[in-house]
């Protein structure tokens, strides 16, 4: 949950956060964090996993777009989604060399969870997102094993979700500081209806002269430059969560406004960034077997209908990656220099005085 | 209405064709033709209109989407399409260098139907597609005014359209010989309901040694070469109507079919045959005015659920083309040269022979 | 020319502008304007028009690549760019309602350019693009004309372009404000090399409270609202030109990056703002006709290569849309409302507060 | 290599096939396969192999593209491809719930084959396709493990491969018939020179009744129903490897191709089959590090300069699918019942009679 707002008092934008300002204020989305830490190996990586809802994820299928920002990363799944417009399994999220093993732990735990005699499960689309955490962590240790995704999966609960240096977080960095897990959430109003509007975020891209804080240029002032500057890029991966009753058509906009969201955190879409988006809705479940049913209810769905929501996705998206950095703990890489923290009275201070003028 | 059937026994693939075997047999679908031919000045062109509904097109949108099969061509609106998922303006086809005066007519002609006061039309986004005709018309003579547009829009109808040289296909070609427009229809099967689905196209590509019908390749063995061969290219516009009740995300997918339907022909999509496809489904007439509306019941979309559509668009666009060809009558071009008609009783006799033995 | 720096002391981003701050800092690339005001019918609208290069842009064909942020525009020949990467025409904004007549004169008036009885013009792909200048200007009265458009391209030119509320900038308002043309540059480096990448920005969007200059929100505390707040949308049209030697592919990836700049101007790509970015290279002229050639050098662009081009697209695009606001000045609309230019000195004393403290 | 020719005496299509007639022909190209069968498990499975050129795969990358026809499977990387245009890895084929054990095990093979502790590698993006082999192959056995890949891999070679049941191909059907791995090649010319392009295809689709052999639907008539049909859908994996200097833009266009080379086939690209096309260039190698350098020289790439390379790909995908299909054998399944091989005396004689008809 973003602590941002609770704990910092830096409100992020104008809309009114969900009551855990997190990604499971969206009714059945679920978080689960497997952090793998190893000292002696130079392994701080993990794995975070999202579960769209709390049912049979392959037997209730749900509407799903992607958004590829840019597209220098590995995202799988993304083809399916694209053409059929539903996901069908648990979002993995973790480093970048572990994404084989992911996307085969989600095969087998598909299969164990919902496998059945007498509708087998053949085909699965494991959805299964990185970053690469290679300036802490040892990435070439691999160390992600099946059990890792597993206990993510498994541990995956409706609770706030924890934020900074825990799951797939564990490794990340971000602005030259240390990132991580961050996740927030916004109300939206439609028609006579309010609904949620979650995001989870896991940022490791930006240089450090580029961190914006609510349009104050903080990394250019902030005192002393930070451990580890990165020459260019990183990655982030945003996840979008709405109980809207949106098409894949419509997710699909919501995911593209992401890129907003990240550009106010001072993000420029390095080359080398890979940045990627991913929104599904779960107010419609879609029946994995054919009733011979087909759409009969006209959308209504015209230019405006979801400006609201895009201004959730992105002011949602900023907290998130913010709550990454606040959330943050120092972290020793895996060379023995400690990536920094940042540093929150300093970072507070310029944004405060800034506001303050 | 495609007569291949009617007159000249000639069945394409296994579906069962509407009482018309023409698009109009979606309901509410109409079709103009405005033939425009100069001798003296070597022109011999046209515009071709197909009104969606028979109601206020801006006002009630219908879904929409497009495929690009080979996008070297100029048809418009494509970018609102795909955002949206909407269209909301009748579709124009006609030469290529007269897009922009069939898109200003357009723009007038809704104007003038639909601008009300109190709700004044302040943006419109026409669908002109084209193929160039300029082998049989003097296409630089730019002979397509506002009132041919006009014409074609104001004489839509729902009765069966015509075919061959008439309307936008009065100056084109195909495999060699005069082509024309050409139409047909398939009846769907979903679940416990029927609906219809239509097809126009424009054919104007094809080398004359790749016309195959029914799997025989027809144009290896005709008698005589045809008049003027085209080395490469040439185009093809295929407009798909249903009144399945799809969204714009399964409507891509029916328009991306139009390619089988294409290569069945014997075409081979060369670099300069600009190829363009648009399907529109009837079902839902998605009001202008937003109403505070989301959809809100789950589209039963499993992956096979569009089979019978797709096999529909495949065999309708198949036989539009041919059917465009066999409608088709000889055309003196510009420069004075024939173009022949397509000589039905030897590719009859070649078909026939084939599937006999 | 971008006067932001000169004029106003006020510096967008860290890059060095070319010698104009000017799209036209790429040589070759000219830009022209028509103004049609007439204010007895309520027109205020215009054309501009920009050359890719001062050459036959049909025979020698540009590299070009386009990027659709919110699809709901009307942009023509974005279809044939995608697919053969070349553009082969000029670029003209205009009015929504004026894009079939901007296609029809660029047709027009190329084939009186560029047509020779030898190697006759049968194809052009005019792109056309527009935003919707209703709010000032009698839209439905469709001023414009062809000689309009003649006008603004017989009268391109590699000065340096004027800015603000002339050519298609005449009728169009961002923030609340009245808007206009505007127009930056910035110096790339890659390898040994300087290169030159310039910006021409159309922005119709935005809503008053949204207003961010170097991060400052002034748009949240400009003194007095404006006239004519947009509730919603509106849209924006981005022209990059550039003489870095980049493959279409490459200009894709630039063109994408515009979204980063509108973004740091306070843009959240509303759902009824259209927003497009075109950009192309004038380092290599690709022949009309087939010489047989492929390209046989290997391009050395690896992920990060772009980097700076990057940030350069970014700075450019956020330059040239407060250009424009800068540049622009009142203007009375065609329900004799008033649209006031932005407050220049509030909004720099909001901006020069913001970063004194 | 495609044994269709010289076996059966059966030509597809006019164009000349290299050497082989086999992917391999475009040198550098190494193909390997590891096939899978424990008959007691009911598992017939397999991995195959694909290495773009015989250099280090990840310092020297080639230009690639892919074509998504059908989106209904699970192919990995093809964001970073689209994004780069690169290729930096093997392309390995498997069965649908492989792909994360393929994907992992290139990660390792290429960590341990390139690796440099000078130079690191930190990131890795493998290309891994899918058929769903669960006709016969007891799937959720998931018999495919790391080192079945490596053996793929390790084994892969330039000389003509295995075609029929081998690797991939051990448990694929197509058109209610034993399928497996083909592959077909042609020369290609452009202006001086000659060209190799080879296409390697895992069929996996199609119904009984659709089989169409040069035109001939033999589907319709084959004595006898085949054992198994399938009532829709399947998939199809269809590599295109050339030393036509092609950029990325124009492999795309290649890829595209694929569809059209499917459809000859009768294949009607049903809802449930996932049909991917990837195409790749082996004239460039792209070097892993920054040089500074941008491309110098003009592409001269008309529209109509790859049309015999679009013919070739047509003609070589009809090629291999056929060649699968003749080059299997009898499998029995893993529920006991046996999928016959291609009958081909009488597919040979339907198509002949017709043929001499």
């Amino acid at each position: 949950m973003s602590r941002l707002r609770k704990d910092h008092g830096l409100c992020i934008g104008s809309g009114a956060p969900g009551p855990a300002n997190c990604i499971t204020d969206v009714p059945g989305v679920q978080v689960g964090h497997e952090t793998i830490v190893a000292e002696d190996d130079g392994v701080c990586t993990g794995v975070t996993a999202v579960l769209p809802h709390d049912g049979d994820l392959y037997r209730e299928k749900l509407p799903a777009a992607a958004a590829v920002i840019n597209g220098y990363g590995k995202m799988t799944g993304l083809a399916q989604i694209h053409e059929l417009g539903l996901i069908e399994s648990p979002i993995v999220l973790t480093n970048t060399l572990g994404v084989g093993t992911a996307w085969d732990a989600v095969t087998g735990w598909m299969l164990e969870r919902f496998d059945r005699p007498e509708d087998p499960i053949l085909s699965i689309n494991p959805v299964v997102a990185e970053c690469n955490d290679s300036q802490l962590n040892h990435i070439r240790a691999r160390a992600v094993d099946e059990h890792h995704v597993r206990a993510a999966l498994d541990g995956a609960s409706s609770d706030p979700a924890a934020e900074g240096c825990v799951g797939a977080g564990t490794g990340m960095t971000a602005f030259g500081w240390k990132s991580g897990v961050g996740t927030a959430s916004r109300f939206v109003r439609r028609g006579e209806n309010r609904y949620a509007l979650g995001v989870l975020a896991l940022p490791n891209f930006g240089r450090a002269d580029q961190l914006t804080i609510r349009g104050v240029p903080v990394g250019e002032t902030l005192p002393g430059p930070c451990a580890r500057g990165r020459s260019t890029g990183g990655s982030i991966v945003v996840l979008v969560a709405t109980d809207l009753p949106c098409d894949a058509r419509q997710l699909s906009r919501l995911a593209r406004r992401v890129a907003v969201g990240i550009a106010r955190t001072g993000g420029t879409c390095d080359g080398t960034s890979g940045e990627f988006a991913l929104a599904f809705s779960t107010a419609k479940r879609v029946p994995h077997k054919d009733t011979g049913d087909l759409p009969r209810q006209a959308p209504n769905d015209v230019a405006e209908a979801l400006d609201d929501a895009f201004l959730a996705v992105v002011e949602a998206t900023e907290e998130a990656i913010l709550s990454a950095l606040f959330a943050a703990t120092p972290t020793v890489g895996h060379d023995g220099r400690p990536c920094p923290a940042l540093p929150r009275p300093s970072v507070l201070a310029l944004v405060g005085a800034s506001r303050a003028a």
